[in-house]
């Protein structure tokens, strides 16, 4: 296996990440959307998840890479952040199909910046976003039009999935030096550039927060 | 709409009966199998379920009915039965994706047998097995020879699974008297037909009890 141990995290955890957020998706869809279309539509959103799954084993199995060696060190920590991130309702599970796997994607495309170009490309192609934003952003902003006061849950929502979010990711980088690595070149002066990819994905966050009107 | 209520009664129950489970059968994945390739390998089969789902939601539009309206008539028997059947393992699960599942569509495929060609065509597709009974009885006669002692426990499961699904067919049945009227034709003798409906489920049943060892 030619590829770097930090390419092999890298398919990986976005592998483990397709294949639980297609679960709990399906799972938010049954338990908690409003009607049987709304529980459809979230259902093929979690399909779309899944076959961008299906791309990232037969990629790890394209290298030599073991799928299931490469994805298991990061079950934990994935499974933590949906554990710590169920939704309460329709608009929770919304806002967190778009702001928490919003934020988690802008992190993948940043490790994603020094792939090779067909691996880049793949991933790319895995974190298409396949109507997932248009879909939570139309529902939730008809919600908060009907109910303004919803606004100030759900923007506390969406600060908890982020602080979440970069909690799991901590422990994550923490374990898995190589994929941390991917993140931040080591040739160059690592704290700024760090502080440059946490702007950009701040700035990220909030055009998601204002297109959701919160 | 020229079909008859019982018709569209038919794919309704089955659009719901495919789309819920699809949410199970990827929840028990996530929550109950024993390893990654475990788990992608019944979320596959989940996916089967919904691509069925599809196709009995796009022929009940074709027919001029609302997909939502035809299925909310069945959504909480069929709740009903998950909830009373939750699997507690991986071989609860595959018993009852292979038993639980195969009752169902037994009784499905009566149902169908008065249908015009082209949608008993449809109902056949749908009912179709996709690997759903090899995968689980291949793993369920490989778990049997490492441990002999849970044939017991799992007969036991198949039982149950059997009983709940005749107590919700029979709510079903009494609620729906032009799905009910499907499974046995009026002019015939009602009494040795429903007499002769229930061997052909008995011995079908007897077959996947065999099949799976128990």
């Amino acid at each position: 296996m030619k590829e770097s141990p930090g390419v092999v995290d890298l398919l990986g955890v976005l592998a483990y990440a397709e294949l639980s957020a297609f679960a709990r998706m399906t799972e938010d869809a049954a338990s908690l959307a409003p009607s049987l279309a709304d529980r459809a539509a979230l259902s093929e959103l979690a399909l779309a998840e899944y076959a961008h799954f299906r791309l990232l084993r037969d990629q790890l199995a394209e290298l030599g890479a073991d799928p299931e060696e490469a994805m298991s060190p990061f079950v934990e920590a994935l499974d933590g952040w949906h554990t710590q991130t169920a939704p309460g309702d329709w608009l929770e599970a919304l806002v967190k199909a778009y702001v928490g796997e919003g934020i988690a994607f802008d992190f993948y495309r940043e490790a994603a910046k020094r792939l090779d170009p067909p691996l880049a490309k793949l991933v790319d192609q895995v974190l298409a976003d396949e109507g997932r934003s248009q879909f939570a952003v139309e529902r939730v902003r008809a919600a908060l039009e009907a109910d303004p006061v919803a606004a100030g849950r759900l923007a506390l929502w969406a600060r908890r999935l982020v602080g979440e979010a970069l909690s799991q990711g901590q422990r994550v980088a923490a374990s898995r030096p190589e994929l941390a690595r991917m993140l931040v070149s080591a040739d160059a002066d690592d704290q700024a550039e760090i502080s440059r990819m946490f702007a950009r994905l701040t700035e990220e966050h909030g055009k998601r927060m204002t297109a959701l009107g919160l």
